[in-house]
């Protein structure tokens, strides 16, 4: 297949996809139910399995208003209790460790020079640890990107987050793309591998390719941002990615997600994890006022 | 040695080198004199030897206002032509190639992804491939960035900018930060090392204690900024640096570098390589409104 083939060929999945997502093709803006879900009827009376207005949004797999969380306490497992600045200190980790632990969060997501030291402090807890590869920009060579994942998980990560090579998908050069997703689910095995599209810098086509690359890859995840490339997570692009996706994949929702209004959204528009640095005010229900992971 | 005599002997060090620079302490304001340098006579008739203001600040080694350049031209082999933002394509490395060959910069920097074909590109030229390792949050183990590094200098890379362990340096884990410099610079052998210190994110201990360490690690040059983490280069941060490495180690000042004013005021503080992605508009005496590194 030439380049033009293969243009086609994307221009036609892609519109194919958006043909079934006309809500999120429109940038209709969703209206949120009495479970706090976006796109459930306001109207509880008739909300016995909520949520309506996500089926028309074309998402494959969601859960009903009932086994969604209802309260702010209950988000907890979905969250990656995420602590990425570069000037994180030896005592934020140790912080960080502490609060996933007593908030029951279903991992902390930490650079990879901390994975011994969160891999240590969590030991014999249900919270695991999960390292960032490739992070942020994602433009490291893939042997590369491989050998940190083999390591991080040697240290003791259980869930590697990696970011795919953005300037190869822009460049339509797809098999490196694709050979880089591989190479770290490769290196990862058996940890899961969730990989970080940066959707704000991507074109509705490029998310549409990342998604499709990332299941042949055999990804467990795609996942929404890097929190350090401007936007964040979008109902939007949660709902384009896990329509692309289906079943075979989870969607992680990341970036920007500072209430628990933010992550019951997410959670409604078919994620089933979260990043977050406001975990804490997520799920006791305050609002963060800190900016989206900033850098 | 225990963690408290370290401190008092961190403070005694910076003490001693805030003493050097008085200007540079009490952050007075640098005129520009006829040549464009910093510090240099505002009469020209004195300015046998120029930059007299320069040796008040402490510098351990000035050129001249005759040996440094003074027409925007005359820069281009002090620069390091750079692009690394993670949507960068083929293209856009192919352009950077060619301005770098056209104008005689002193290499491209480029992200990992990109080594080979610039090599490629480059080859039979004068101009080298600059790779950035560990970058741009400099949190990765030490054994992956050594790993990273020597992957990059395999397939062509003949300098490498690291990002040293933030982190480690804030929680004063003095010889985890020490090892991680040491790793790469026994790794990207023989490519030499610049140690990004990211600057903006330091205090001016912090600033001394990553200089003596790069110095000690056998780096060939310290840096000031990523581009990425706010802030950029300054006349004081290249200043107090290069007061501190002498003349063992170079200096190289990067981020927010966007004219050639900019670029001859670094040059006179002490930098004797520059980090720019304005680099045309630098050599042609043109101002770059771009932001400076912007992610």
């Amino acid at each position: 297949m030439d380049e033009r083939q293969i243009d086609n060929l994307v221009t036609l999945i892609v519109d194919r996809i958006k043909g079934r997502l006309p809500m999120a093709s429109e940038g209709a803006s969703l209206q949120r139910g009495p479970h706090g879900c976006v796109g459930c009827p306001t109207n509880a009376t008739g909300a016995e399995f909520g949520c309506k207005g996500m089926a028309t949004l074309g998402a494959t797999r969601i859960g009903t208003c009932q086994r969604q969380p209802e309260r702010p306490a209950e988000i907890a497992p979905y969250i990656d209790h995420t602590l990425l600045k570069p000037e994180a200190t030896k005592d934020e980790v140790i912080v960080l460790c502490r609060e996933a632990k007593e908030h029951g969060f279903a991992s902390v997501c930490v650079n990879a020079s901390w994975v011994r030291l969160a891999s240590g402090l969590l030991r014999g807890s249900r919270v695991k640890v999960c390292v960032v590869v490739g992070f942020p920009l994602g433009a490291m060579s893939a042997s590369a990107k491989a050998y940190e994942a083999r390591d991080a998980v040697r240290q003791g990560a259980q869930e590697v987050d990696m970011v795919l090579n953005i300037g190869a998908l822009k460049s339509k050069i797809y098999e490196d793309v694709l050979d880089d997703i591989a190479k770290v689910v490769q290196a990862a095995s058996p940890a899961p591998v969730k990989v970080i599209l940066e959707t704000s810098k991507l074109t509705e086509h490029e998310k549409v390719i990342a998604c499709s690359l990332s299941r042949i890859a055999g990804a467990a995840f795609v996942k929404t941002s890097t929190g350090f490339g401007g936007g964040g997570a979008t109902v939007a692009d949660v709902t384009l990615m896990k329509s692309v996706v289906g079943d075979e994949l989870e969607v992680k929702a990341s970036g920007g997600i500072r209430s628990s209004e933010d992550a019951m959204a997410m959670i409604a528009a078919g994620a089933t994890r979260l990043g977050a640095s406001a975990s804490v005010a997520i799920v006791t229900g305050q609002k963060s006022l800190k900016k989206p992971g900033s850098y």
